[in-house]
């Protein structure tokens, strides 16, 4: 089972990563957690160059994409062939919001694209954790900003259209009230996993 | 004009793009040269990965394209724009051959992936500079390789086939036999260069 969390900057994916990570351990599955960019070694050094440097958006698509494709080669595959649960923090439905989206790279050419760099493997359950974008705001003031967060409103009001027109498209979505408690949003996370863990195994 | 020199490695690429740009230069054209991966300060960053570490093909493919994409953007579209020659040491094709021939990727879906990456702005005319692998090989034996120059003749043997077959396919294309002594190999670059700038100006 491959999971991967999705939402604009500061909607509290960390957080309920965190929390699902626990609960999976708790329940005695297997698992490995995965960040986007990075997460191999090859990836963090993209992640260093995607945080620090100026770049057209084709070439920050494509570092994103680089870094997929080994995490995918790398970690993923062979944790899935081990049995193992994967949690991933951003995937592919983030280049396809970000870049194809707010970006303006489009939303079709960007998909087709991330079929090349994930070799086809993708999620079969995807957590969208769902906030207003002037809370997202507030929450990155209080921080110090990378570049993508430096983004204004209107950058982040089209990455969340985008998000929400991926999960009406793909029943592998599911989109989760950010806005709730901390343990509430938890508590519905687990409820998803636990309903799709057994319609899986049945 | 845009123009973009192409081979296996250590064909004698460098130097004839030395040459080609002092010619260039006596003839009172202005000129800008570029080199692959690299070329601008993302395109270093770059370049530094893309020698040092271990990677799977896609990666290798996309890294090559992100350095592509803002090599157009920051150096080759405001350079054609205002009116200068383009002179590139390595550009599309070399990701055809090395990545969609010889890593075995497939040569259409690196071709598609270059019209993403280079928005579709590509060489007019484009030597390939044509040396046996044999003799490639031995050249590399005297220099301390880097990750794909540790490639053996099989892997150049596919990357050569696929510029061939490019060749084929390409009117853009000019085969020159690399055996020749250097400042042969120098005159029919001349020679080509002129000709094709009088048909562009009739």
């Amino acid at each position: 089972m491959f999971i991967a969390f999705e939402g604009i900057d500061a909607c509290g994916k960390s957080t309920q990563i965190q929390l699902f990570a626990e609960y999976i351990k708790k329940r005695g599955f297997k698992y490995t957690t995965v960040r986007e960019p990075g997460g191999t070694k090859l990836g963090e050094k993209i992640r260093e160059i995607l945080i620090n440097e100026d770049m057209n958006s084709r070439s920050e698509l494509l570092l994103f994409l680089a870094s997929r494709a080994q995490l995918v080669e790398e970690v993923i595959k062979p944790a899935l062939k081990r049995g193992e649960i994967v949690i991933a923090d951003r995937f592919a439905d983030s280049s396809v919001a970000y870049q194809g989206g707010a970006r303006g790279l489009g939303v079709e050419i960007v998909q087709r694209l991330n079929d090349f760099a994930t070799d086809n493997v993708y999620p079969n359950l995807i957590f969208f954790i769902d906030i207003p974008v002037e809370i997202a705001i507030q929450r990155l003031e209080k921080n110090q900003k990378d570049r993508i967060e430096k983004e204004g409103a209107k950058f982040f009001e089209i990455v969340r259209e985008t998000y929400l027109k991926l999960a009406k498209n793909n029943k592998n979505f599911v989109i989760i009230d950010g806005n709730d408690d901390i343990n509430e949003i938890h508590r519905r996370i687990v409820e998803h996993f636990e309903l799709r863990t057994k319609s899986l195994n049945h």
